[in-house]
């Protein structure tokens, strides 16, 4: 957080965004030119940023605690899909007038709250002035063995897919905020709306990732969407089972009451959760680290030679999917 | 440039921003969730940030390949004034739908121009739709030998303090532009445009400065208050005489004609020169530096004990700045 700032930016990286890079001697108190940082050794970084703006990633009126750890969240998942273990991040802002300092002081301990959970640190950033939508960039740094990074390369006919968690949450979620979806209990709507705004990066998985997995991404685009990146970029055919793909009692009790919205759960994105492809001597292995970690990991097909990605239903008939999977935004 | 991008950002990021990392194996081609990235051999890295507003931190009406020019320039200076050398970067652009293909074409292209002729490679970034002004944020990584990054904590009583370049010629431009300066000859106001515009960050010297300087900054707030950050982290007084800090041609006729703006050239900021501070012994090899690079490098004041800045005029006594340097933004 360097040039250009005026005083009142200077006044409020000192006191919201410092304290929380206090603990990284190489980040100088967000003080000079640039920050320093190494990779421990034997490791190489990895590196992912995403940027929101408000009214377009968000909605506006969510508490500023949890679109920072949102924010900060979607980037760890991309690193857990990495196989990678969060080091550090850099926080670009840009704010209009109408965000006052009460509105960053709880950015900022949200930030803060966030990270000592997930074992990151903040090192830099910037903080300018806009007269548009508020804007955050995050850049994250994560660390892996080298050459040991899980690529969406890799995948070879005869692994086994799995994913981790329940999927379609987040889009169900983000529907109940806008009143797409209605009739679900209260307790249900609570549960999709904070899996769409309070993302559980898969860390503990994605650090294992390297040593069990030949290709994996995040579920941030959809499920099919993601696959089919892999698919592509692995050069074969991603073929799941839509009745093996896992679902909260929450997202079952939506379909149950809607069937369309099986589609929107395979095609809907922000779910967060890992997709990896791994060979089935890995399976036990897998197996275990779902009972170690208490995160349900699931077989949903296989790949296989070809290209694409091939959803069947019960009877083993291709779903046609509407919209095989781009975010919408 | 992974997540939650729609079909036209996917598209555009794969025409216009892939072939500039093309040549970065760990880009994965902008394709995967992440990018690896290692230092060399003995290296550490720098890491440094900045966020442009379009309407705040440019006029909007410049050439596309030039706000791409500086947003790179600016944080290359940075990496300079610790001492780094370019490595990779990353680049975050928010975009209002008034910004075209054409628009975009001609932005990468002056990046990729940029890129070449600074020994730098994009590594990975984000592209999202803003209702507001376009926003950019631009991440560099540069690389210094272990330990040896330049702060701007450690300069000491006795050294000396130099700078590169001539200092003022980027305010001076912007206020040509603003219409705030008239009367200069078309040649001295296009140079001093030109020097708003397109910052030369001095990697050359950036490089040498492990080995010659205790502290160093780069002058992006204005030279009183880049060296008001050095005083304050070395926790010393810099005293400079305003005789010897180095103007252009330009910016000497400028000063001629209207006096005020010799306050302005101390404090105006974006000159993106490098302010250092060294000890005498090292005196004969950053003169020997400045003539094997071609850039002028100039004594202009000495490190004291004490703290502050202090700027004498040609009879010894304090100039007082109305306003010691945070930039008006």
């Amino acid at each position: 957080m360097q040039n250009k700032a005026n005083r009142n930016e200077f006044d409020r990286i000192a006191r919201y965004f410092a304290p929380l890079a206090a603990s990284f001697p190489g980040a100088f108190g967000l003080k000079d030119d640039a920050a320093v940082i190494s990779p421990s050794a034997g490791a190489e970084f990895v590196v992912t940023t995403d940027t929101i703006v408000a009214g377009v990633h968000y909605i506006g009126d969510e508490p500023p605690a949890l679109i920072a750890a949102k924010l900060l969240r979607v980037n760890l998942s991309d690193l857990a899909a990495m196989g990678a273990r969060p080091r550090a991040f850099t926080l670009n802002i840009a704010l209009p007038k109408a965000i006052d300092d009460a509105w960053l002081e709880a950015f900022a301990a949200g930030l803060g709250a966030d990270q000592e959970k997930l074992g990151i640190t903040l090192i830099g950033g910037d903080s300018v002035s806009t007269p548009g939508p508020a804007v955050f960039t995050l850049t994250a740094f994560g660390e892996v063995e080298q050459g040991k990074a899980v690529r969406r390369a890799g995948a070879r006919p005869g692994d086994l897919i799995f994913v981790s968690g329940s999927i379609g949450d987040g889009a169900f979620g983000l529907r109940v905020l806008q009143e797409q979806i209605e009739g679900l209990s209260e307790s249900d709507s609570a549960f999709l709306i904070d899996r769409y705004r309070l993302p559980q990066p898969r860390l503990d998985l994605g650090r294992n990732l390297p040593d069990l997995a030949h290709a994996a991404a995040d579920v941030s685009d959809g499920l099919a969407a993601d696959l089919g990146h892999i698919a592509l970029a692995s050069g074969v055919r991603a073929k799941i089972q839509a009745a093996k793909v896992p679902l909260s009692a929450a997202a079952r009790n939506a379909i149950a009451s809607r069937s369309a919205l099986l589609e929107t759960a395979l095609t809907g994105g922000d779910d967060y959760e890992l997709v990896f492809c791994a060979p089935a001597a890995n399976a036990p292995a897998i197996e275990a680290l779902s009972r170690e970690t208490g995160l349900p990991i699931t077989q949903i097909g296989e790949i296989e030679a070809g290209d694409g990605v091939s959803v069947l239903d019960q009877d083993g008939a291709s779903i046609i999917l509407s919209r095989p999977g781009f975010s919408h935004e």
